[in-house]
């Protein structure tokens, strides 16, 4: 296939697929994700997203009908049939469906609904160099959970597209979270500082393998918030998602950032690239 | 038709109705509505509605494809195929349809997606009593904007429902904000006190026909932040949208509140009432 959609056991191509009207991700957009990447039909890390899953599920008490297992080897089985082994892997459940529109949760005997989209996709250059804008956070404060209540990421990517840049930093009260749809991190005098994972950012796993990365480097770990001047004055700025591994930017609203510790970086991201390439052999 | 679903110009039982996979609102909840009541096949209060649809999907740079004149005729005529003239009117606009899923805003050449229900469904009793807990507000801060990005909104009627209760009130930093699904007023000392209209609350319908009933009684209307302990120690507490009109809560948490102004309380309902009632006959 050239790309392959699914919805509660039906297949297609995806833009033949359709969902009725009346789930409930069309009148509240009530749902969660997930996503990550196939390198040669093997799924990156795909454990550790499918946890993530189920717990965004469970903190929105989305009960979800398939085990992780069964999940897997439906992501698995879908990745099988591409014409490529090389996709973006996206999943998502929505709270099923309402007989009528109504905020409360249906009845217990409503399933959640099951989304997969599969479609080839490559991770990005990990080397290259990006630019970053930065807006101030107005989102929710359930950032921690992988919701499709995705308006205030839309509107602040599309803020970066005009800007020409890649991402857009979200910053509250002074304080950096992460961007619209990556986590963003320090490097500063040898060390890593990274936001904590509370309900201001979403617990990233590209950011937890940063992490394990640096410890096994003997890079010194900070999970701890920093704003905006830290930011700007960071050696290096490193933005990561599943896609992106661990990009690192040289532009903050148009002004030259980062680029002040090249070596450690690029150990770093060899490192990461390493990893996903070993994991996808 | 005992309900009637419009996509784009299709028409058919909601039940029956589906949308196309890659409609924005799958994947980022991209979207804006608003709705009302028909009586007697009559909308109420349309062009108000209609105004506040197309101020949201402005706000967020979505392009309608009808004038609001259009709009108009489309959800008259709908009611109009009605079996019954008493009806719920939703309408929502999504960002169209994107090729593949990208955050950022599909090309100009893509239309927004129009989306219409009509069922049956009648205003509450305006003088029935309901119950209330309070939940701090942890929304994003665009609450000015009628979005389907509404998953703080069901876990809070969540709350209400099995708390026994009819809403929930949210509070932001002690200052009481709107609820899940109305706005929420208070009477004391014979004043109407009401949040301001920010980015904290929605620009109720309900709520400016209150305030110039109110003002049309003589009763004095403080636009103006109020926090928890006013709510608690209100001689009424209102609750409006445009199902509720303006409902009394005798009940916030488990404790007794409001009854200390009902003759006032009276007057000002059945104002409203008879508004809805004249203006649907």
């Amino acid at each position: 296939m050239k790309n392959l959609g699914y919805y509660n056991g039906v297949y297609d191509e995806i833009e033949n697929m359709s969902i009725p009207m009346n789930d409930r991700i069309c009148f509240f957009g009530d749902g969660i994700y997930d996503a990550t990447y196939s390198r040669n039909y093997k799924i990156f890390t795909v454990d550790e997203h499918i946890d993530r899953f189920y717990s965004s599920a469970e903190q929105l008490e989305i009960k979800l009908p398939y085990t992780k297992a069964e999940m897997r080897s439906l992501l698995e089985e879908m990745v099988m049939k591409m014409d490529t082994g090389n996709n973006f892997v996206y999943f998502q459940a929505t709270r099923g469906s309402d007989a009528v529109r109504s905020h409360v949760f249906p009845p217990e005997s409503v399933k959640a609904n099951i989304w997969i989209n599969i479609y080839p996709k490559e991770i990005l250059d990990v080397y290259k160099k990006v630019s970053l804008i930065t807006l101030e956070d107005t989102r929710f404060f359930h950032c921690n959970i992988k919701t499709v209540n995705l308006i205030p990421a839309v509107m602040a990517s599309q803020r970066a597209k005009e800007a020409g840049c890649f991402e857009a930093v979200f910053h509250r009260d002074g304080r950096v979270t992460e961007c619209a749809h990556s986590n963003v991190h320090i490097l500063k005098d040898g060390a890593l500082i990274t936001a904590p994972t509370d309900n201001l950012i979403l617990p990233g796993i590209a950011r937890k393998h940063i992490i394990k990365a640096c410890k096994e480097m003997g890079v010194e770990v900070f999970e701890r918030p920093y704003n905006l001047d830290e930011l700007f004055a960071a050696d290096e700025i490193l933005v990561s998602s599943a896609g992106a591994l661990c990009l690192s930017a040289d532009k903050i609203d148009g002004k030259a950032a980062g680029g002040k510790a090249p070596e450690l970086l690029k150990k770093l991201q060899a490192k990461l690239l390493d990893e996903f390439m070993t994991q996808t052999e």
